[in-house]
């Protein structure tokens, strides 16, 4: 399985409330480590004073060193993070809708993912098939007869014995709880279908029709809490209109849906998105 | 003020309960009178069986035969209708905001709003300088110190002095009663930011900047008892970032609404929209 | 192999000089064989006065009784043809790239192509694990050490063997001679990295990086005796700017590009599209 | 006429060979004189090495002592331009076509387009109404009968005795000289229908009908020897169908011009566009 060759480089996180002089600190950190900036990003929300730095960098790397004057530079509020390029650990989550799993599937096997995928769990059978068509492990853990807790367990069970990186809702269609999304805090990324205006509930597609929407879109978001309301990564659309029936806007919608969420997995196997309460700042 | 010149035809518009033979029928009556078809479009909608065509055509026109023969033809059901592609009669109404407003007004002045405009009305003074340097009279009526009742009743008092055919609001910020609506019934067109998710209430603009959307767009909607629900006529997005201020997501948020506006309008003005329940089905 | 389960429908496309009562007569026809028509179309080319008409109908077809009184009743110069909407018979062409090669495998296996892929051609032999992994046949037919004629004889050979109703070229790099695209005039399909302003020759991606461009996309088209240049029928873009790498605008043209080559086999495949001189009629 | 009332900043617009440190160095001048970052931008482009960087800051600005310090910390081969965001003073150019200059005008007279519009040149005089009721200075310089270079002296100049920071073709539909292009290197905007595939000569529109395109779009640039060749600051584009005939697609194309052009001037007057050699480098 080849993974796109990228030249190996360093990512600095900073996170901070915000005050006069801290590029010029973190960089001058940088600078005395023989440490090279290849892009830099920096970013100040307003509301709050917070200060949001992402820089790739590369160099003669000594973690502990680095973090360490890094600390002593910055207020003590300061969350400063390393990491690197290098293709994540994730585990896909689908239902019974092939789109997406087979859009990253098809990706990771061309080494275009940025990712490694060490398993799919799913609570429908069908899709085992296609997954290990790709030479990967599915596991089917069915939700019937069980409580919302104990089917979870079952899933969380199979994850830790992954310990992946990031988890990928890949049309999963059942409703996670807190106790679920806690485990993996915006490490959990799922696709939704949402639409202008959106539409709650059962077959969002037929209510788009009988709307008569011009427009329909998809968001791909960390999960949190709130159903549908986490921190959005991505988003597109595309034009319909009132000759397309329900199933042909289902169509033109799952093809915004799988690149979107292929877009959004780009973003954060990148290191570029930070989550900053409800929102997301996202880097070049 | 100058308007597009357009070749003059004629535009027929049927509504009728769906049965084999009608497009038959219907051009046959055309054909028998010597009138030659330029554009026809037709659409059947399955959901409750409804038939709809709409016939561009030339020729010698003779109005009442015409729909006697047609009425002949069809079932009694058969909602029919002869209109043309003349300029339409209009008046705007806004509030402050300047945006849709001048994009309609200098369309007007260069003939490309398929309408005549024949006056302003707004809650606020502020819009009269503009209008009145192009040309056209603009009635300020406030609603301060009034009932919802009394301050409609006295905008109603001004269109009824126009007798427009249309009713554009060009961002009126006020919600109209159901008796006011109930007078424009498919003839009252609104312009509404709305967002992928949409969101409610005051400074939509902040609340998208705080919610970190990826994408703003804007609804031209015909208006109904449901507020902001109506029938959808054009709908448009832009991409947007965390980057961007709320005031700059504003700037692109008029952007799109005055095109969108512009591009309803357009539409509606042609007699290329039927609207059928909540939805509308517009033709090419 | 499931195929979307669609109502079966006939499909009736007609081309023909424009003339007063075209529409009367053929639904004429169709009304007097009990045929119920479900969606019709009409256009027509004011340059040329040609009229296009695609009519889906059900109802108990006899074809050649329906033919000869279409024939009877319209213009001699009339192009009559009877088609339905069942998976079109089809063979891939693909060089090295597998992106759109795996879109259309994917879609193909889970039913949503409206087509049969009866085999895959190749000039490397790189796609031949994916093809033979979907349970596909492969053919790798080498260019090298042949002439274009030789090798080309090579391929057609093989395509004679599958008789299919369309080639599809998904990312095959070769230029076809005219003689091999006379073999499937208007039923070749090619799909082009075209970009806003167009670049031609080699690296279109690193000279798109060059130039700075804002928006990238792809041109779906048929292939006729002109390079690139025949008639499109589906196009997309999207948004890019500077700070993403050649191979990061590669990656977002290689999802257009493959998004708008399905779209386009959609409308193709549905008989939606007539080929008019160098340009495309597209019915809804 | 009010401006929009944006807090006073100031902005640093660095080019330069890049090194290691720059980052550093720079901040550390901006920190020693107790200057506060509010945004900042960098870039290298891997290309030939160039370094950018934008920074927007506030604090007690002694632009000679800064300049110094700059200039002492960095290469003698940077480039260090010191600007900040008070409206531009420009000149606007147009022919007969309105819709550029009508939406520049709107903006200005609102405040929206963080500029001051000293005045309007046209060849032809039909848009001096629409100038003069915006109380603006309009000049008829008509080239008929003179020599391009009588001709453009002229207009040299009327924009000599304004004194303009930047010159805007609003729909100026001749092609202008090097000599005079030079005058006005990188000051000098333009809007150009483009499309994809691209039209050159006359008519774009007649042909873009006549070739079937599904998407139209529009480019603004800097203008520079190459015609239609500069860099690009803006493009867009919307979706078209065959029904739409070649006026109809010119309407539409008239809508993506002139917010193509209002927001290019918005970056550009913001300075947030570098430009290097034939591309620019674009700050959030």
């Amino acid at each position: 399985m080849p993974l796109a060759a990228t030249p190996p480089s360093h990512i600095l996180l900073i996170r901070c409330p915000d005050e006069p002089g801290l590029v010029f600190k973190i960089t001058g950190v940088l600078f005395h480590h023989g440490l090279n900036i290849l892009r830099n990003g920096e970013f100040v929300e307003r509301a709050d004073n917070c200060f949001f730095m992402r820089t790739e960098f590369a160099g003669p790397l000594q973690a502990e060193a680095l973090l360490h004057d890094l600390r002593a530079a910055l207020p003590a509020a300061a969350d400063i993070r390393l990491s690197d390029n290098r293709p994540k650990n994730i585990v896909l989550m689908a239902t019974k809708e092939h789109h997406c799993l087979s859009e990253l599937l098809v990706r990771h096997a061309f080494g275009e993912l940025n990712a490694r995928i060490l398993g799919v769990i799913s609570n429908y059978p069908v899709l085992g098939e296609l997954t290990r068509q790709f030479g990967l492990p599915f596991h089917y853990i069915t939700h019937e007869g069980k409580s919302r807790e104990a089917h979870e367990a079952e899933v969380l069970d199979v994850l830790a014995g992954y310990q992946p990186e990031f988890v990928v809702l890949a049309k999963y269609m059942r409703i996670l709880s807190s106790g679920f999304v806690a485990h993996y805090a915006n490490r959990l990324v799922n696709i939704h279908h949402s639409f202008l205006p959106a539409f709650v509930g059962a077959s969002p597609y037929a209510q788009a029709y009988a709307r008569g929407v011009k427009i329909i879109g998809a968001t791909a978001h960390f999960v949190n809490d709130q159903l549908d309301q986490g921190p959005i990564i991505a988003q597109s659309v595309i034009p319909i209109d009132h000759t397309q029936s329900a199933s042909e806007m289902a169509q033109a919608g799952r093809d915004v849906e799988k690149i979107v969420l292929a877009r959004s997995l780009q973003l954060v196997f990148a290191e570029q998105v930070f989550v900053h309460h409800n929102k997301t700042i996202i880097f070049d």
